[in-house]
């Protein structure tokens, strides 16, 4: 186990009815810019819970934050913000919503422009008190201090850590009206956030190993049951606190982790568009396959342990592993090949030269070149 | 799973020569009491490792907390932390020197007696911020906000909650010089940790049973090794963080528990004297055995899980499941019966009584009255 430290300040405050708890939680004397997507939270009655729970404070708005947010929309809400005068933000929404606000939050104490803290985290001063109403379980944003944020202009989409947020609300039932889709893409965007974390050779920690797989396996049994009803309250909440668990470092504790899979994810949806959660389970099967060597051990137990794969052959139980996997993602049912979305080699070619360009090296060890992704799209196909 | 609210603020910093951190934790500009024990610390050269990171910092030391920790010790600490007008409290040693300085840190802003605030937490106003190095890995406490606190005048021991640690300092090589008995106690005590809150009847919460049988399954796998050499620094730091996980909420989220074995273990130590952890290993594979109706599907699923048991019968699959794990136990080594320690029926009567008098209704349904606890402690003969 690696030398390591840990503090997640986050308070999860989590169940049926707790968006009326607003109330107490932010102080009265705070000046409040709420911030939303495109409007779903009107429609699933979630804006009016909100309100109701707000009435005695002092509240402004802001509409509009794209999934994949965008640095030209947030700086928008950056500037009402500072015009404002704002002390404390309240994203309600879903890990979009969420992400732009942790940018908004680091920005309006900044003289600079917003993507300059994007590119560079050091640049990052005071941070305005944030907090959320999570409507949609997937990025985990709502439990860590990471948010990816897109320029268009460039077509560049990145990382970047901010703050925890001081308190999210967790409410199953606000994730009843979800499209399917978007429930498919957040469950693979949990199951691999958990893989990036647990599917490392010579990690030495049997607690966390034990711990990730008990994410996987739930979100394994508790898929099917969603798919058939989502207004089952009891699934969903174990979809959600699972996503919660799945990237708030819990299961981080004295390891190394991955993350090659959701760099080159982050390209295909720069280039193209596709949903976080789906290019993932595009790209995490194919880097499996070709990583099969250097996450040789830690493959086999994952075949032994969640998917329960008793085979003698090393190989071939390994392959059946990653078949089940690509398998568990078609069933949410998300699509797994590139050319199911219509997208060709020159998108793949055009995410090779960005990483050449870079000089990245990805994963584990640090072994993943611009070579190997392309030898990873291949499988993609 | 049931609403509920977590957060957890301590700052865990892990791993060999983290002790070093403690120049740059604590301010300058605090006035600090170190809190210890009976000299172990000196012998093993933590305490020299304490005051080289604090060689610029103010410190005072009070030495002399027990284990089991009494009201009668503490009280001595708390005057003279008021006369020096302490600022911050570091504990260095195991979690009897934390409990203690919980109270100790409650106590000091306090104008009243400190035993006041162990009978009723609503008396608790400002806490003194406080931090520890943990020195043996048992009781969770450098992660939670509870302590337990005996009084000798009137025999009694009781469970009260503080304030979470600001941070703790866990380096697994501090404890490659405990007595073995006291790691037995140790592996005892985080297991049976686990099992109050895990082994609950219709709790809904698939995740955390996972977690907890995480937990159970790594601590069953290390326990051997460090038998064999207390030295492995990985072992000792699976078995370091494991302990630390098994009280802190984090396998708590949305579950009922129980925590009828620590209730009943805690009068076994207030009028014997028995360790904790010694305790709980007695008490728990009969309590089982007396409650495994109201227990039956997590029993038989704990047997399924943890003990792998395959057998179609019921009631020979949950004893058996109960068996491997007084077995367990009896392998670290501990005692499992109360005869072996010479503790006889006067104990048990006066533990009745004491239960009886309090009208006490014990575990996960208040099901367990005095005459069930008479039961319970005749299984453990």
């Amino acid at each position: 186990m690696k030398n390591f430290t840990f503090q997640n300040t986050t308070k999860i405050i989590f169940g049926k009815g707790s968006i009326s708890q607003l109330e107490k939680e932010i102080p009265l004397d705070r000046k409040i810019m709420l911030t939303m997507g495109g409007g779903s939270v009107k429609q699933n009655g979630v804006y009016d819970q909100v309100v109701s729970a707000l009435q005695k404070h002092n509240c402004i708005e802001f509409w509009g934050i794209e999934p994949n947010p965008k640095v030209e929309t947030l700086r928008k809400a950056i500037a009402l913000g500072k015009q404002e005068n704002i002390d404390f933000i309240l994203a309600v929404g879903g890990g979009s919503v969420l992400d732009g606000t942790k940018l908004i939050a680091s920005a309006i104490p900044y003289n600079g422009d917003a993507w300059n803290l994007v590119l560079d985290e050091t640049l990052i001063g005071d941070i305005i008190p944030f907090a959320d109403v999570i409507t949609l379980p997937a990025t985990g944003s709502e439990m860590n201090q990471g948010a990816v944020i897109s320029n268009s202009a460039s077509g560049e989409k990145y990382a970047f850590g901010s703050a925890y947020p001081q308190f999210s609300i967790l409410d199953p039932e606000t994730t009843f009206s979800l499209p399917p889709y978007q429930i498919a893409c957040g469950i693979a965007d949990s199951f691999i956030h958990v893989m990036e974390q647990y599917l490392i050779d010579k990690n030495n920690a049997p607690l966390m190993d034990r711990w990730a797989e008990g994410i996987l396996l739930t979100l394994i049994e508790t898929a099917p049951f969603i798919r058939k009803n989502q207004q089952d309250y009891e699934q969903m909440a174990n979809f959600m606190l699972s996503a919660t668990m799945a990237l708030n470092g819990f299961i981080a504790m004295g390891i190394r982790t991955d993350w090659a899979t959701h760099m080159i994810g982050h390209e295909i949806t720069a280039l193209t568009g596709l949903t976080h959660g789906e290019t993932l389970a595009i790209v995490e099967p194919a880097l499996l396959r070709v990583m099969k060597n250097e996450k040789r051990n830690k493959l086999l137990q994952y075949a032994e342990r969640v998917w329960n794969i008793v085979e003698t052959d090393e190989d071939r139980k390994i392959e059946a592993a990653i078949a089940k996997t690509e398998q568990f993602y078609r069933s949410l049912p998300l699509k797994t090949r590139l050319s199911e979305h219509g997208i060709g080699d020159d998108v793949c070619q055009e995410i090779v030269e960005r990483f050449r360009k870079r000089n990245t090296r990805l994963g584990e060890n640090a072994s993943i070149t611009a070579d190997t992704v392309k030898i990873i799209l291949e499988h993609c196909k």
